[in-house]
């Protein structure tokens, strides 16, 4: 029976070709099971019913895991490109589909939709929400949906290294080196990138777990705004997100630092500790960011002055709000839609702008405006001087141009999916603001939009549920750099 | 005194290089004193006061303009790139210049500001207005809105088809022909290219003062409206704008295949009429933009359908006021903003559109997309094939890199200019719909915003006197396709 024969070749190939990206994935979730663990615990020693809802996550999630592994137990961890392409995705969907278990299964008892909702915006560390009554979260869910920020954080983190440069999506091959080259046998080099990443993002964490608790937060508060202003997330533990410390600016002015670290190529960190300090704040990615947040601040600050308002508070929460726009955290310290004309109309364009590649935030990021504006520059001089020819450099290296091309391509496909995200939430009924702004937020990972439903002080539980998968669609997207998803959209993929 | 000799003799030679640009504006100039006739004789006929308006203001044109021919009677006109990119702009202001005069001069006597908006807005094609109660404009002023939208229709299609591939701006190279090659001696075949257009211009004008007359308008609403329709102006006989013939469905029908006509490459007809019909519907900007408009009618019709319009109501007015805004035209039929939530995305998103290069509409124009849509197609096959090389082709002929990279670079400068003149709106207290939807509208040449200040009902008389004149600027920008005047900003230029 040769064609049997066949088939069942078929089928064991296809097996084998799945099995490196499925043992991949049940890592990634016994390190999931492994952090429910830490609510767990807390929730056991406090005595709180909601440890049953940890529990049975923890079940779910490890059997999963563990007859993944079992099922996959020979297969070595070596991917090919197709198989990242796959993995990218796959990796981001289902831990976020599993993170969302405890939501629905604690004392909020979220619907399927608002559970996953806020567990995408967890773990893509957008920071949009859609619980009413924060402050009456247990201990455990508090934690949690710190902890789930801080995961996706390093996660983006560890991607933007490891895997975009490799996959050469989106420019980000500009952050090529020995460490993202996964094709040699440098994988001992990258795990060093790796664990060294993991000590910062530690470190930098624990730093502000320490100031925020000096500064006057409770402990939980403390650990979990550490984590969500590390991850550049946004997850607060009120509804008034940090407006709950408005009377503090010690402590927005601290988060607004903690904010702005997050939002730092890790890489440099490291240099930094391995004895080449400058390398940070020599960095052409990282000067253009903190520039362009000076000009932001200076400018909105003497706005709210010249309306009246006392330059110390105008300063601090311009600072602030700028800070988390900019670096796609999403907290918000006041209502900054009621400052007037100006600020709606900048923090709209704001939310597209993201901070530095290889940081945890979200958006277009700072080297793809500047790659982009070297390439205009250049367009003009070409018009002035017909005939030249004119080189790029960025950070004292030549610029490929299979750079910018990735770079110009994944402006017009961030764009285009925000315009279809945006017209797709018009149908459900979103008015123009809400629709526009939502898409923006929800694809550049910042959390907040405009208008009165989802802005500063609104929340997207009002929304209907087709706009939250909708939206959910878009914060994975965004985080996936776009061109991870859409390349897996098109049958060429598939045909290779 | 060799210093003083060296000094007559430059300024001599400064003259000398100015002179050829002084010498076309001046002709320019005499064009628009020979139109002002043609409202004057009827003002006089009429025996309406307005004539002493459109007299003084002949006078002034005639007067410097015959000085300036004068002066420069000796110089051929002969011009070098740099002299074409300062000729553009220099034309474009000082014709909106001086046709703002009769209305200041003349019955509604507007302030300079307004006068100025309104005669900017008129020879950018543009279409916003700021006059209320254009029913009561004498004869002659609404002869003269019609007037100057026509002469600048006709003046952007000779710039496209002539001034913008030479200049190599914004990837119109694409386009750079036989006709346009001014370098070499085939001046003869350009004006041979020029007199064809002028022909089709002025023919399809009076085909459709022939048709919107048969349909039922009064004789100065047909030949007003057919020169706004096709010069895609948008300025109306009526504060309702096309809303005036809301129960003549016939004669939207008709006004927007007209106005498809004026977005159409002039070229084309050309070929059209010299025995190559099939030029125009085998060109792929014409399929492209075609296929766009249908898809857009066909689901706003069934989006209202389902809202239970009348299905043939429907379809007539989303067709108008689809062609209106992606032809940049600006006619409204209806507030389209009243239609619901998707519509008023769609039509945010449609103003950005333009028609096809080549014609008289604005925007950012049907073959950028095209390109813009295969440059991603290639990013895409590169990222799954990695070490493929894609050619492009557009319509059968291959797109060369520098082409490309004039479209992109307009792109992004175009988006960046919007952003930055939505930016200026907002410091001046408009509210961020008004500023984003207005900033759009002017630098795309469409006519109306959204919101209720400067959508389709409302006018942009209200607006404070700065944001007109910032708006004019966005206007005058869009219509030069931007680059052309950035370029005059750079040191760089006049550092050449």
């Amino acid at each position: 029976m040769p064609f049997s024969t066949k088939r069942v070749a078929f089928a064991l190939n296809s097996t084998r070709r799945w099995a490196p990206v499925l043992k991949t994935l049940a890592v990634l979730w016994i390190i999931l099971a492994l952090f429910m663990l830490v609510p767990l615990g807390v929730l056991a020693w406090e005595n709180d019913p909601d440890v049953w809802a940890f529990l049975k996550a923890v079940t779910v999630v490890a059997t999963l895991a563990g007859a993944s592994l079992a099922a996959t137990y020979r297969t070595p961890i070596e991917l090919k490109p197709w198989q990242m392409f796959v993995l990218t995705p796959a990796s981001w969907v289902s831990v976020s589909g599993f993170a969302s278990l405890p939501l629905i299964l604690g004392a909020p008892q979220l619907s399927i939709t608002n559970a996953v909702f806020e567990s995408v915006s967890a773990i893509t560390t957008t920071g949009s929400t859609v619980i009413v009554g924060i402050e009456h979260l247990s201990d455990g869910l508090k934690l949690w949906r710190g902890l789930m920020q801080w995961l996706g954080g390093i996660g983006i983190i560890v991607m933007g290294i490891a895997i975009l440069p490799f996959l050469k999506v989106g420019g980000m091959r500009l952050f090529h080196t020995e460490s993202s080259d996964w094709s040699e046998k440098v994988m001992p080099r990258t795990g060093g990138i790796a664990k060294a990443t993991l000590v910062v993002y530690v470190g930098l964490t624990g730093v502000a777990m320490l100031g925020y608790f000096v500064g006057g937060m409770a402990p939980l508060d403390a650990v979990v705004h550490a984590m969500t202003s590390i991850a550049t997330g946004g997850f607060a533990n009120s509804d008034a997100s940090f407006g709950a410390y408005a009377d503090a600016p010690w402590l927005l002015w601290m988060a607004s630092a903690f904010m702005l670290c997050g939002a730092l190529p890790f890489v440099l960190y490291i240099r930094f500790l391995r004895g080449t300090p400058e390398a940070l704040w020599q960095d052409q990615q990282v000067r253009g960011l903190i520039k362009l947040l000076l000009i932001v601040i200076v400018c909105l600050s003497a706005w709210r002055v010249a309306l009246g308002e006392p330059w110390f508070d105008s300063l601090t929460h311009v600072a602030f709000n700028v800070v988390s726009v900019v670096t796609t955290t999403g907290y918000a310290s006041d209502d900054y839609t009621l400052w007037g004309a100006l600020p709606v109309t900048a923090f709209f364009y704001l939310t597209f702008m993201g901070g530095c590649s290889g940081s945890t935030s979200g958006g277009m990021k700072m080297f793809r405006f500047q790659i982009a504006l070297l390439m205009l520059r250049n367009q003009l001089r070409y018009l002035i001087h017909a005939h030249g020819v004119f080189a790029t450099r960025y950070n004292d290296q030549p610029v490929s141009d299979e750079v910018t091309r990735g770079v110009i391509a994944f402006s017009f496909f961030f764009f285009l999916t925000i315009a279809a995200l945006a017209l797709s939430l018009s149908t459900l009924g979103l008015d123009f603001v809400t629709a526009v702004s939502g898409a923006a937020t929800a694809v550049a990972n910042v959390g907040p939009g405009l208008g009165e439903v989802i802005g500063p002080a609104g929340n997207f539980y009002t929304l209907p549920d087709a706009a939250k998968w909708l939206l959910c669609a878009g914060m994975l997207m965004g985080r996936l750099e776009i061109l991870t998803v859409i390349v897996l959209l098109t049958p060429m993929f598939w045909r290779r």
